[in-house]
């Protein structure tokens, strides 16, 4: 049976009523899963409490040495333990995981070129038989945003990229789907539009859509992203909202299914 | 070979190079191994700059949600990820675990009699086949004094029992020693003398020293807490300072060592 990789973002991280649904979905999904969460706008708010100022650049957080204390202790403490205890009392036998613990995410700093992101992190190497040692003991693991770098540490990392590295390592031993969770019912036709969800979009009706100047802007990278995964082996990526979870997985009756 | 479990307090986790130190003794030390880690001050200077005020009641913190918040992000964020980034960057394959990680340390919210501590578990339940499982992978877990209660949550754990209980659970399966490192060089007979440790106790030994009134006070219910434990299957109980770790646990020629 494949693994279910999801990932959720700050949407659904932010709202505690929507995250608690979603937990409940997540845990009744049947097979091995993964999830990877996003930070959410807490940590800015948190970083503020305590005298550390956010930067953003390009709606990127640049991780100076406070900022990583302070997303180290929100997304890998308050965030991450506080999913894992809900999942467990749902009676998911969940484990929290930044990138650090058992060097599972090893990730290398990013180069300085314009911008100096400060810790900020990009993957090179996920430690795929240990998350296979966990799926093999039904422990679902539940990955923070958080990479590791043996000579600069704990390193802030995109949620959408780490979860896709790890989608791309386990497809090497397994059958993968790679679930993107975000705040659409899915890639709309009209953006103005909540039901023009596009059901299924391989290369070349993307490539289609693009030249129409129907998929445009912010949602190439993340479909960029999402071929390059299929292209590098999972078997396929689902774009859909967090509410539509087992249906858009069990039986892809929602959200927008990329393949190749 | 026996495993060493090693418990290290506030002592040690507020003085950064002394924590450093403390990693690399640990780090170099042989065999399978498990780090236990106390909360340290750090967590009452973090809820003060968020507004969280902290009530102590015979050195023991009451643990209200707002606290709850805190302490799951600076003991299970904050300070067990410093400590694993720092384990791995020392080549030690470390995973840091709160309670709810893995379900590996079951407790129950203590009951309300005199004083309402709030959110602080009594442990009840150590996974130790979840644990050996690591082990055996070569991975070094890293506890955060954080122990879960499926109706409850997250709880505030006292780290020595915590550690006490998780030797007496691999006590089961494995040989394991259980190493206190506090801020003395061991169990002195005199406290103004640093030198005067008392090298072996054994239960007829330790009768005799309450007696005479050598021990008293605070060490007695850590001393009983270490019998408990070697009367349970650990071993042997070494109370030392950290900076002894090797030649405390390799060659017990530093702290004190306690047997039956």
């Amino acid at each position: 049976m494949a693994i279910s990789i999801i990932k959720i973002g700050g949407n659904v991280i932010d709202n505690e009523k929507k995250l608690e649904k979603f937990l409940q979905l997540f845990s009744s999904l049947k097979g091995d899963k993964i999830l990877v969460h996003g930070g959410g706008k807490i940590a800015t708010q948190i970083a503020a409490d305590l005298g550390v100022e956010t930067q953003m650049v390009e709606g990127r957080r640049i991780t100076d040495a406070p900022m990583r204390e302070v997303v180290t202790m929100v997304y890998g403490g308050k965030v991450n333990k506080t999913i894992v205890a809900s999942l467990q009392s749902l009676g998911t036998n969940a484990i929290g995981l930044s990138g650090a613990d058992g060097g599972v995410i090893l990730a290398e700093k990013r180069p300085v070129k314009d911008i100096d992101y400060g810790y900020v992190g990009d993957v090179k190497q996920v430690n795929g038989s240990f998350i296979q040692s966990l799926l093999l003991q039904k422990v679902t693991p539940v990955f923070a945003p958080l990479s590791f770098d043996p000579e600069y540490g704990i390193l802030n990392t995109n949620a959408d990229t780490q979860a896709s590295a790890i989608a791309v390592e386990m497809a090497k031993i397994r059958d993968v789907n790679l679930v993107y969770c975000f705040e659409k019912k899915g890639v709309l036709k009209d953006a103005d539009d909540e039901e023009s969800v596009i059901a299924k979009l391989d290369r070349a009706s993307y490539e289609n859509y693009k030249k129409e100047g129907i998929i445009h802007s912010g949602m190439i990278p993340k479909l960029d992203n999402a071929f390059e995964a299929v292209k590098a082996g999972v078997r396929k990526v689902i774009i859909c909202e967090a509410d539509d979870l087992l249906n858009a997985v069990e039986n892809s009756s929602r959200g927008t299914t990329i393949r190749l």
